[in-house]
């Protein structure tokens, strides 16, 4: 038995699968804002409804100590195989606001030089509302032909823009529904349009708010400057501390766990192909920067990293204001790469961070959520019939590559349900997710529809 | 002849002070924030009104290019010296809002430890609406009771928040009409209401805004994080190493024109009473910090500093946004002394900031605005009427006393207008000016109007 192509029917129903994702790209399902929580739960909503018309025989909503998950399958014959699809139905915050081009929440399709067949704005579009409608449309290929090859189940989140907090729970309470062969993400990118990849390392996360307390009340810096610790002067002298010359992270026992390649995986690495010239002119920037002794890709790869994602305090309008603010605050990442143990690491930035803080000054530091990193075997059963998945949609063997981007939940999803995560992601790096103007290309998503069930297919006869 | 206490009037008319003052605080003149343009012109208004009715012959409004200026004046004899009036009424902004007990534009009288007979909470209660209206009521005084002794003029301007960007060039077209013997101006402090004391000195200022920029739009932590220049992370280190260990400012040449006080100086300030437990106690905090060498005393009045009064970049709303800012910005002021030249500082730190930017990201600086520090000789007329007027009043000598504050005209008023300048500043370390909160104590209030008509007094006769 083959797997017919789905192209024609794609060809066939390709406005109708593009009008749909626009209509679930219209609820705006901010998960790290309370304010957008109506919205978050009648996206799930919508998710259910989607993927009972797709073909699913029970769908759903499950309740957790925070936003539903979204469960659906299709069970064929419990003797063959089964595939679980994860995804997520929630969204980052669109902000800054006034960068975007069109509003975050009102889907238009654009032409892009990357992008001539059009792509779709809106935020959530790649990240990852267009990802996983891409499984929601390849179920509905394999269904409407009669053509599905084994069992399908889908577990599609509401919290993974805030750290899956509740997923732990919901997996822990449901392993014999959720039991499967293989697990199939669609949350990443691919190298190009002509260079299909395959995510085969993630790197995992920690993720802090630090909180610095100098006055009791906000003072005026004309009678108190240079007399009192200024929250602020103290918060970048503290940050600035994090990294040294070379660029290391000076946390002490931060490196203690890192994952050294060797020189051969080093090497092989080095092959992808990349422009560093390309990047920096993407970017606007005359240069490069980061940990001394690594390459680009290697840096955002390999290497743990530590990022201040946001910083605020004292007087932030318009004008001036010669404040010495009570309080300053930071929002802090740090990047983790295997064998380093994210909870561990928030300790060891937590311990760290108030050791330095100087007398004067009181420092609070608050952890928001962590992952632990994750490499896919390639050798393993899902990759194979993946790289089949792409040699016969693409006509090219995809290249596996280290993500420096985190998915936290592959690691809990190995440990829990004991089956391997495949990442075929259909994204590029410039579809600016988290970013303003966060697009997903028309020719990706239809790809994207055209190549699951082609690994349904495959990872199905390998499995017998 | 003398000038008979104002104590029976200010009883008798002790309401109306209060309640026409707080008219005065309802109209939120905030310079800094273009939104309240028409409030500040309102302001003005308001102000012309009641010079007219505390007895001023002539009262304009001025045009400035920006907001205008309130003149006012009451000639009786050219033969006769005569006070020029300065005070501002515009305010800073009120934020942050919520640490406000009440909001900053409905005034309320509330009794406080140090204010038992009740203080008024508003923006700009003391900072300056409160301070410059003691001088109108100090008027309607002298006139009603036929005892002004010399001639007055005032100036009240509505840009002192922002750099009292107009003031110089309207001094310019106006120096034969603001011609005078003394100027006097309540916008600076006492020590307690127990020991009065006069400011002798001012720190000058200069105060820019910093902006870094990376990549050209925010990028996703994970897929960039280690690999760019993170703009924030940048800034933190760009400020970091604007101080070195001891606290001293490291942009080359900042020192070079800082006047070092003597040994016997520092003694003679080092007498004033003080108490570094109390001050520790009312900040709530564990320890003061600042430049080694020098006492908390000297650290905010005879040395210069370097303070950021507002930070800001990529994500600062509630939870967690894995990004990496486009952008970062920061509000720095630098508080000069004599003689210190507030351009030559301020093209020193720009130069300095560009020059120690990283490959990867652009930094601008953009000057906000400055002033020169000031010194009051003790000798002068003015400082000894000044000094008279409080022994009248408190039954005290006022201590002289440097200030880290800065009103960067008053050195602008001794080029321009060739005359010293008195300092009669009547509000508390604790009112909370530029702060939430801010409060200017009755007792305060109804003092100053008390102690400024024996100023035109002792000033008048010693002029003789």
């Amino acid at each position: 038995m083959t797997m017919k192509s789905a192209k024609p029917y794609i060809e066939e129903n390709k406005q109708r699968f593009i009008d749909e994702l626009i209509e679930l790209l219209k609820i705006p399902s901010i998960s790290a804002d309370s304010a957008y929580k109506k919205d978050v739960i009648l996206t799930a909503e919508a998710v259910k409804e989607q993927l009972e018309k797709a073909g699913c025989d029970t769908v759903e909503i499950c309740e957790t100590p925070g936003y539903p998950i979204v469960y659906g399958e299709k069970i064929i014959d419990k003797n063959l195989p089964t595939v679980l699809v994860y995804g997520h139905y929630d969204v980052q915050p669109p902000d800054p606001l006034e960068l975007w081009t069109s509003p975050p929440f009102e889907p238009v399709v654009k032409e892009t030089e990357l992008h001539p067949e059009g792509a779709i704005f809106a935020r959530g579009s790649c990240d990852d509302k267009g990802q996983m409608y891409m499984h929601v449309k390849a179920l509905e290929y394999m269904t409407k032909t009669d053509q599905l090859p084994c069992n399908v189940k889908f577990m599609i989140e509401g919290e993974e823009e805030v750290g899956s907090v509740s997923l732990g729970w919901f997996i822990e309470r449901n392993r014999e529904k959720l039991a499967n062969d293989v697990i199939l993400i669609s949350d990443t990118g691919m190298i190009s349009k002509e260079t299909p990849s395959i995510t085969t390392g993630l790197r995992g996360l920690s993720y802090v708010e630090v909180e610095v307390t100098g006055p009791n009340r906000d003072l005026h810096s004309g009678l108190y400057g240079g007399a009192v610790a200024n929250p602020i002067n103290v918060l970048t002298k503290m940050i600035a501390s994090l990294h040294d010359e070379n660029n290391h992270i000076t946390i002490p026992g931060f490196y203690d766990d890192v994952e050294e390649l060797s020189k051969e995986e080093r090497e092989k690495m080095a092959e992808a192909p990349f422009s560093l010239e390309d990047y920096k002119a993407a970017l606007d920037i005359d240069d490069v920067y980061g940990e001394k002794g690594y390459s680009t890709n290697e840096r955002n790869s390999i290497r743990p990293t530590l990022d201040v994602n946001g910083i605020w305090g004292g007087y932030i309008g318009e004008g001036a204001k010669t404040v010495i603010a009570s309080k300053a605050f930071a929002k802090i990442s740090m990047r983790l790469v295997p064998d380093q143990n994210w909870e561990k690491i928030t300790e060891l930035f937590k311990n760290h961070f108030e050791s330095i803080a100087p007398k004067g000054v009181r420092v609070k530091v608050k952890p928001h959520h962590g992952g632990t990193a994750y490499v896919t075997p390639i050798d393993s059963l899902g990759y194979k019939a993946a790289e089949k998945a792409y040699e016969e949609t693409f006509g090219k063997t995809p290249i596996p590559q280290r993500s420096g981007g985190s998915i936290p939940i592959v690691a809990l999803f190995e440990k829990e349900l004991k089956s391997k995560t495949i990442l075929m992601g259909f994204g590029l790096d410039s579809d600016a997710i988290h970013s303003p103007n966060e697009h997903f290309g028309i020719w990706n998503y239809l790809k994207g529809i055209e190549t699951i069930p082609q690994f349904y297919h495959f990872f199905t006869e390998m499995s017998k």
